[in-house]
């Protein structure tokens, strides 16, 4: 096997066992078992689970910011309230696309000290630079402030999608407009049709916006029908 | 010394540890090193490590939930707006009495198995019950899309606290206006002032609001003064 396949096989299976064992939890041994290759191809990969942490967080981060990046400059000349949307949506779509990669940042982020705390400063500044270039063209602030607007942001995007986690059915699309209405006009502001759209009315006895409790076929087709 | 005593030394040493060393990596060993008693005096309150970590996290989840529901109680006949800024000061007002307690938390927040994953499926029901009773009044949701909401509001709630923690000098006071001024009127509808009270504008030499780059010395002495 080459060499860089190797890498990311062994990097990918790292992600993978440290997001669902936990960061202490995760041995070299769990690792090649994953990614079913001997524990001394791991050692030609990586000298130490430490450093097979920081590559693996090193790599995770990369495709985060990447991801969201990419989205941002696909969307840069649309209106400031698209331009919203496609942030939360590209913080989706990343959890959607990679739940195990998403788990590990999650877990990552709070780390206080060491490389992989750097690594996470170095992202955080990234996004915020990236937020601030965009709000400072709507006109609203920059540096600390607009880190702490990102920090709130990101936050958002992480429950949202961790409301889409626990409770079965909920519609992800609805979601990301639920939180694109709230940084728009707020939580009373908020077109009650979004509440509505949240969860396809029949697939849990006790959900509902207030005063809907309408359950007609009808609705299962569309919530069938979800796109992606 | 009294085995309640003994109990709660325990508890509060096991958070402790488990916060700052992770769930995987505590040791009843660690937790009686820091709670400055025997490892045999923990086998008195706790059967093994996991017991522990269980009794703990019941513990510190019965505490937050109380806290917020007492906040709760003694806001309820105040105006929405009141009401929206309590809940988050509460949540705020917890991590600041007990940082070790709200990173515990929010590490089993995430635990997908186990006695702590159904602890934490049923602090989640009650704090959405007593949100979704809130916002009933208020006529907006109930059931799932109620915690949908909640999942929402307390990701918000959690990510202001990394904010304030992520940069220094900032005004906590100020997140938590941020916070529900995005909920009331969205993030461009927010009045200006709570940006620009964010942060004291010279704590951080990249910091302040976009517009507003003076830094003179009687901005360094509020500085100093900020409140707690």
């Amino acid at each position: 096997m080459p060499l860089e396949v190797r890498r990311s096989l062994v990097i990918e299976a790292a992600v993978w066992v440290f997001a669902n064992e936990g960061l202490a939890a995760t041995t070299v041994d769990s690792v090649a078992e994953k990614a079913a290759v001997s524990k001394a191809s791991i050692y030609g990969v990586v000298r130490s689970k430490d450093e097979l942490l920081e590559v693996a967080a090193r790599e995770e981060f990369d495709r985060f910011v990447n991801s969201l990046l990419a989205s941002q400059a696909r969307h840069a000349q649309e209106p400031r309230l698209a331009r919203a949307r496609a942030r939360f949506a590209a913080v989706f779509g990343y959890a959607r696309e990679r739940p195990h990669g998403f788990a590990f940042l999650i877990m990552l982020r709070d780390n206080k000290v060491g490389p992989v705390a750097a690594l996470a400063r170095e992202v955080r500044r990234t996004l915020t630079q990236a937020l601030a270039s965009d709000m400072a063209v709507a006109g609203m602030a920059t540096g600390t402030v607009a880190e702490i607007l990102a920090t709130v942001l990101i936050g958002m995007a992480e429950a949202g999608v961790r409301a889409t986690e626990i409770s079965p059915g909920v519609d992800a699309d609805a979601v990301v407009d639920l939180l694109t209405g709230i940084t728009s006009v707020g939580l009373v502001g908020l077109d009650k049709s979004i509440l509505a759209r949240l969860v396809p009315a029949e697939s849990d006895a006790t959900s509902g916006v207030a005063g809907d409790s309408s359950k007609t076929p009808s609705n299962l087709k569309q919530a069938a029908s979800t796109q992606d």
